[in-house]
Parts: C-alpha cells; sequence; structure tokens
C-alpha cells in the first residue's frame, strides 16, 4: 500500500509587499491618527467609514496616478449565485474613490457642503520590493460641495494645525499653495495648450505637470529637459520630454521660479506672466484671496505660502494646489543630510461625483501621509524607539500566584502597567531576563523571608542597567538601584521610580 | 456608421453586505477601541498590527466555525510574474490566524511569553442579507506561551475591566467561566467519547458542544432534542441530534446545570460529576485555581463566576473557555423584552502555531464585540445617537468671508469646534437650515450693522428649538434665546451655551 503523502507545513511569512506593526510603532501611529482626527473634527469636518472593499464598478477602472500606470487594483469576482452575472469587488485605493461613491448615493441626507474626514488602510496591487508598501494608510479631509476657494484656504489652515498638533513645531514646516488655473494660463500664453483633441490637450498637459512636479528630485535642470527634448538619467535610461519650443519651456520655467520675497510680489509676478489669460487671472486673484483668507485667520508666509512651483502630479486638479513639507535636515541612512520633503498634499478637483450622477460636484481636500510623519519624527528624534514595558511582578513561590495577581491588581488600579510573570518560573534569572526584553522600569520581589516580614523588594531595572554599563561613574555610587520596602508602600516606591526615569526622559529629550 | 456605444453610469452602492459608519457611529467605536486597548496595555499587553491580506497558505483553508460550513474568505490569485506559480492571498477571517502565523515567524524575537492585543477589521465571505456584515472590527488580546491558568484567570480580570472601562457598570454583565476538560470528563464518564477514529470522535465531541451552546436560544428542552434524535424548529427543519442514548444526554444535562449558589457548591458538584476521569478533575482543579486567583485580585463572583453552561462552541478549545454577557433587559425591535446576551468571549487554545513549527504552543485569549456592545450602550439608551455639531459661523456679507474666517480660527483656537458656512450664503434661512442639519449648538451672525456696533449676535440652536417644540412652557418664558454680545465677548458667551447645553445632556443621562 502507497503511504499517504504528508502535507507540507504552510511557510508563515508575511505576504510579500506587506508588513506586521509591532509595540510603539502601532500606538504611535494611533495617536498621531487620533491628534489628527481631533483638528479635523474642531474644523467641522465628520468622520466617515466605508469598508475596505468596493465594487470595481464604483471605483473606476483607473488609479490616478498615470506616472503608475501599471499599479493596479486587488480584485476578485463574487461566487456565482444562480445565472445573474456575479459583481468584481476590490480593495479601495484610496480614500477619494469611496467618498465620490457614498457622496452620490447619499447627497440628498448629507449637509451641503459636507465636510468629512476618513483615516484607513488602502491597498494597492503594486510589484513588491519597491520600497512601497502594498497596504498602508491614509488619513484624508474634503469638503464637498463648497465652490469657493474659502474652501481651501480652510483646509491648509488645518493642514497647518495638524502638523503642530502631532509634534511639528512652526518654523519646521510650510505649506506652499498654487493654483491649476495660474498654470493653465501660463501654457495658453505660451501657446502649449493647442491641440488636436482633449485626449492630447490632457496628455500634454499631463507630462508638463509630472515634469514641474519632479523639480525637488530633478532641479532645474531636469525639469528644463524634460519639458523640452526629453532626460537621460543616470543610470542611461530616457524619459521623452513635453517637446516645448525653448520659448515655451521657458515661459513654463519662468513660472515654476515666479516665487517672490513676499506673497504680495509672488502674486504680482504671477499677474505679469498670466496677462491676457481669463483663466490665468481668475488663478492669480484666487491665490490672492487664499492668502487674504488665510492671513485674517492668523496663518501668515511662516506657516503658509504661495509658491508657484508646487503642481501637484495628478491630473485631476482644477483649482488651488497644496502641499506641505518638512524644512528640517534629516540624515539618510547613509549619514548624508538631506530635506525630509513633501507629508501631505491636496488640491480641488471639481468632477469628483460625475462619473455617477452626471453633475459636477466641486470638492476640494488634503491627504496627510502619516506614515511619512511618524518617519520624520522618528529621523529627528522627536520619538521613542519603544514604549516602556509593564513593571514585572516575579514569581518566587509558585502557589503563591495568588500574592501576585492581588500585587499587579493593586498597580494596576493605581493606573500603573504591570504583570506578573507567567512562564516558567523555575529560574529566576529568566524572570529578569524577561523583564529586560520587555524594557520593564521595575521588577517586584516578594519571596518566602520577605512575606515573613512584610517586605518586597523592588528592583530599578533601568537604573540597575546604568549602573551596569558604567560601573565607575561617580554619580551612581550612592543610589542603590534595589529597595526593600514594607508590603503597603509598594505603589508609592514604585511610582517615585517611574517618575523619576518619566523625568530623565524628558531632561534627556530634543 | 454606428454611433458608438455610451458607456452606461456606474452605481453608486455599498457592496452588498457591507456597509459605511457615519459621525457618531465612527467615533464612538474608535473611543471604545481606545478605552479597550487602554486597559489591554495596562495588563502588560502590546500592541500588534498585520495588514488585512495574508496568504491563503497561511490563514489555512477553512474557518474554525464548523456551524457555517460555507462561510469562506475572500481570496485571489497574484498576478503570474515568469513561470512560477503564483501565491493566493485572502482578506483573514478573525485575528488568531495572523497571530499564529506571526507568532511562529518571529517567535525568537518576541518575548515568552508574548502577550499581544490587535484590533481591526476582518472580512468574511457569508451570502449578504443575514443581518451579519461581510466586514466588522475585531478587538483581541492574547497570551502565546504560558501553560498556566494564571493566564487565563488574568484574561478574565481584564476583560471584566474593559466592560466597566466602556460603560458596562458592575452588576450589568457577568463573566462566566467553565473549562472543556471538565466537559470532556463528563463525556467520558458517560461513555459518550468512545469513537472509532479520532475524526469521529472530533465530530461527535463538536455535536455535543454545538448543542450546550445554543441552550440561550433553544432553553433546555431544545438542547435535550439536540443531545439524543435531533430536533425540529418552528419553521419544521430538521436538525440531526448527537444521538446520545437517555442516559448519556442526563449526564450531560447535569452537568450543564451543574451551577450551584456559591463558586465552591459548583466546584464541588462538577467534582462529583467527574469522578473517575482524570481529565475531567484536572479540568475541575483548574477552575477552583482560576476561581482563587480572581478573588485575590478582588474579582468576586459578581463580576466572574463559574458556569458550566458556557462551552463556546469552537472545536479548537483544550481548557478554560468563558464569556461575557450583558444581565440587562433590553427591548428589541418589536417592543419585546429580552436579555442582550454575549458580548464577549475566548478560551484556551494549545495549537496555535503546530500547523507551521510542529510544536504545540499554548496560547489562550479573549475576542470582544465592540459592534455588540456599542449596540447595547444605545439600546439601554447610555450613549448620544449624534454627536453635538460645530458653532456655525454664518456669511451675511459675501465680501467679508476673512472676518468670518476670523472668528472661526478664535473659536477652535479656543478647543470649540466651529466651522463658516461654504455654501452659497444668499440665502440665510438655508445657512440656519444647514445648521439645524449639522445639530449645530450655536450660530454666530455679523452683518453690516453688527460690525459698525462692534457686536455679533449668537442664537443658541438648541434653546431655540426647544422654544419652537413647546412655547408655552412656563420655564422658557425669561430666556432668549438669541444675544447680542460686544465682539470680543464672542467666546465667553460661545463657552457659556455650550456649558449649559453639556449641563442638560448630564442631567439627562441615565
Amino acid at each position: 500500500m502507497a503511504k499517504p503523502k504528508k502535507t507540507p507545513r504552510p511557510k508563515a511569512e508575511t505576504p510579500k509587499g506587506f508588513r506586521d506593526y509591532f509595540g510603539a510603532e502601532v500606538t504611535q501611529r494611533t495617536e498621531m491618527l487620533r491628534a489628527i482626527a481631533g483638528v479635523y473634527h474642531r474644523y467641522g469636518f465628520d468622520a466617515f467609514e466605508s469598508s475596505g472593499v468596493e465594487t470595481v464598478e464604483a471605483l473606476g477602472k483607473f488609479l490616478p496616478d498615470v506616472d503608475r500606470p501599471n499599479e493596479g487594483v486587488f480584485a476578485w469576482q463574487e461566487d456565482a449565485e444562480g445565472d445573474k452575472p456575479s459583481d468584481w469587488l476590490a480593495l479601495r485605493y484610496d480614500l477619494t474613490a469611496p467618498l465620490a461613491r457614498v457622496y452620490a448615493q447619499h447627497q440628498n441626507d448629507l449637509p451641503k457642503p459636507y465636510r468629512r474626514y476618513a483615516m484607513g488602510p488602502v491597498w494597492r496591487n503594486e510589484k513588491p520590493g519597491l520600497g512601497r508598501f502594498r497596504q498602508f494608510y491614509q488619513c484624508d479631509a474634503d469638503t464637498v460641495g463648497a465652490p469657493s476657494v474659502a474652501a481651501d484656504a480652510e483646509i491648509c489652515a488645518m493642514l497647518a494645525d495638524c502638523l503642530e498638533e502631532v509634534g511639528i513645531p512652526r518654523g519646521d514646516y510650510v505649506v506652499r499653495v498654487n493654483n491649476r488655473k495660474v498654470l493653465n494660463g501660463v501654457m495658453e500664453i505660451a501657446g502649449v495648450l493647442d491641440p488636436k483633441t482633449p485626449e492630447a490637450f490632457a496628455r500634454e498637459r499631463g507630462i508638463v505637470l509630472r515634469a514641474i512636479d519632479k523639480l525637488d528630485r530633478l532641479g532645474l535642470e531636469g525639469v528644463r529637459a524634460l519639458l523640452g527634448e526629453g532626460r537621460k538619467d543616470d543610470s542611461g535610461d530616457f524619459t521623452d520630454g513635453a517637446g516645448l519650443s525653448d520659448t515655451q519651456a521657458d515661459i513654463i520655467m519662468g513660472f515654476m521660479q515666479a516665487k517672490g520675497a513676499t506673497g504680495a510680489d509672488t502674486v504680482a509676478q504671477l499677474r505679469a506672466l498670466v496677462q491676457g489669460s481669463d483663466v490665468g487671472a481668475q488663478g492669480v486673484d484666487e491665490l490672492e484671496t487664499i492668502a487674504d483668507l488665510l492671513a485674517a485667520g492668523g496663518y501668515g508666509p511662516d506657516r503658509i505660502e504661495i509658491d508657484p512651483s508646487i503642481v501637484r502630479g495628478l491630473g485631476y486638479y482644477t483649482g488651488p494646489v497644496f502641499e506641505a513639507e518638512l524644512t528640517f535636515e534629516i540624515f539618510d541612512e547613509k549619514g548624508r543630510k538631506r530635506q525630509f520633503g513633501s507629508v501631505a498634499g491636496g488640491g480641488r478637483y471639481d468632477d469628483l461625483v460625475k462619473r455617477f450622477t452626471g453633475q459636477e460636484v466641486p470638492a476640494t481636500g488634503v491627504s496627510i501621509g502619516v506614515d511619512r510623519l511618524l518617519a520624520a519624527l522618528h529621523a529627528k528624534g522627536r520619538m521613542q524607539v519603544s514604549e516602556p514595558g509593564p513593571v514585572v511582578v516575579t514569581v518566587m513561590d509558585r502557589d503563591r500566584m495568588a500574592d501576585y495577581q492581588a500585587m499587579v491588581a493593586e498597580l494596576r488600579g493605581a493606573g500603573i502597567r504591570a504583570e506578573v510573570y507567567l512562564g516558567n518560573p523555575k529560574n529566576f534569572g529568566n524572570q529578569l531576563k524577561y523583564a529586560d526584553r520587555r524594557g520593564s522600569p521595575a521588577a517586584v520581589i516578594e519571596g518566602g523571608d520577605e512575606k515573613a516580614k512584610g517586605v518586597v523588594q523592588i528592583k530599578d531595572l533601568i537604573l540597575g542597567a546604568k549602573i551596569a554599563e558604567s560601573a565607575t561613574l561617580e554619580e551612581w555610587k550612592d543610589r542603590p538601584s534595589q529597595f526593600e520596602v514594607p508590603r503597603d508602600q509598594l505603589i508609592t516606591k514604585v511610582r517615585e521610580i517611574l517618575a523619576q526615569h518619566d523625568q530623565a526622559a524628558g531632561d534627556a529629550g530634543p
């Protein structure tokens, strides 16, 4: 008789392109989302959450980012039922597509304008291994149904408030604002936009947009090349250019560099550049209004400024666009200084629900890259890498587990993070090693002797580790790292130790 | 020439079996998850978050719930790359399968025991329309690598703390604990477990388990029928029974009803029932230990009690099992009184990572049904249906938008949720209708006259609505609902109005 084949064991692997988050990675993001939600909420935005799944029909077939045409969605077909063709479902690739769907679906029940925020994971079916993950968080706020640029100004102010709320102080960031209408006016003047068909128009405009959008990576020269014949990169790959004439390219380059010493200067320069274009003039007016509204709210150019070099790569923006950049320098993995760059962006897009209803509904919104913001705070040393572990109550006597449970219950009742050691208690060294691995600030020890005397031993593990590290230092000399206290002073003493370390952590902060 | 066919517009629909959440539905759940995470964290559990996607290989082919064999996962195959067969991916159906995967993957780097909590959406490919949703939240805490029942006791205490933290007061809930080993002992005594093969053993045990698990729905008689020949339900459908003899069924029924007046009584009755079964005796010892440990931590039978009727339907539990029930009565949609029932459950399962590594690793954990808890708090009237809207600054003069922006900035700076009206300001009635729809507590009005006089009008919208509702009531007589105050007292007056409503909301609470 043939032996039955053994089924091989499944591999325990994170699927390619996805990742797991442990401890502080999770709690710090949760706290950041909460802080941002608090600001969004204070601005009158209402929470909205849809499921991760949408019909492919509602999502639309194509992703907005034309730079990555191969990027797709994770999709599957519903199980067939009878002979009705079954729906295709897909994981959402952003939070804007579900907003469009839900606004089209419920517009009679939603307030007008509708301000909503949404936060949650989105999925992209990219090839793994590009340093990008196939699931990541988005954190968006959008105002639907408000044609006035007051809505855009409000979102810029809110973005500045969000950055400060999560720990980016004023001076370390700037929100840059521009207007697509100004760019369209400039292109009109330059004679760039005279294409045969709407498709060609959109394609050419797209190449110009994406060229400008690469300014921070390629510099002025690189953008100039992309506006003209094209550009060969360091690896020798050639990217086709927009094919503009020198005169045309010069006009576009002039626009990109039209930022003056003050907002008023910039506005004046832009106005000169778009002279003769109605849409251009309207765009400059809008920028001026936004600057006025922001100034009235106390948001000056130290926080929000007009910057014509910001265009955003996506094709669908129709008016104001904005981007938040961190202005401080960090060191990359190779020790080189660099700017941290963009952490949030958005703008006005006026055909949100047109696909569904045929109506044009104005909308404007922002998306904050929380993972990038967290990375920035870590790079700047403004965030702890790990969180403090619990106080560990060790088990000296397996039969007295009830006593130890009573201790942790008491500690927790006092609001102190605490746990009893639940591994095999035989080897006491293992218990301390465990406490160390957990990053515990203190261990509590109560053996038979202590029990008889009515005391407990409390080991200050952080101080203990420091003493072990630098035993010769004078400063530790008179500070014992283990204390015997009466049982009823357990809480008091543990609190004292925790307070000392909080103090020390605060002192060491940036 | 044939006309090109018009592409029909996509339908704006939530995919079948999924749902959208608006406003308070989102924020209340977020707050509840945060409160529970706080308790889990205080107990020493570390946060963990994996992505929604796992390989089908790591998830395993079958869901744990044998009552719903048709229930599946949402799965799809990766795009092919070369001629390597591509992976199948799927959305996770619970948070335990990812824990098993991650523990097998990282066990050398994780502390032992590993206490982790996880919260997030899970997906089930069920047929839509059963009143269950295909995406819902789970909120789990598990201890991996701790064989001692001290770990189970800890989780029961933590569950009680969580319920109180989210607003279920002591007396309104009970955590019931039982032990599968006791049930196995009882089945051994009854001679139920004498099957020919392990598969038949598991199947028969499963039928008994699921019969007992239906006690709250079917009552004693219904369970008795399912232990014997089977049961015809109201619709005439027949469910096969376990086929036990009367004597066998009587023993099982005796076990289910072995709850005594005190925990000690229950333990004594169970001990008598399992006399002669080693595994049964061990199970009773474990229950006794759990009760002792909990008592030492201050968790008496008013919060956590031994109840032999709790078995949990899932096959994979191997030791203690527990379930939290809300004990208060609510009224269902037809106005009938009923118990709210179970909101959380869990237990010990000792083959978490065996599929991956071949090793047996003990684990115990709990899953809290946050959506059910929220429903319970709503049913009991302990949660507001909607959240208060923002203060709305109306737009009397379109050209003075900057003034209005300055006002909302000032209100927000004082921590007050506020927004400026961003719709078409022409019709003032529409602005007040909007404020009403938003649930605004107050509207601020500053027309040309007010501006000239240096004052603003503040309309108390909640009071206004009450006066409109019951204009004759004495109590409103002397209370105007609109106030004219100097511009620089805007914040003070708005705060006063908000405080009055907070007060009133507090008074009206349960």
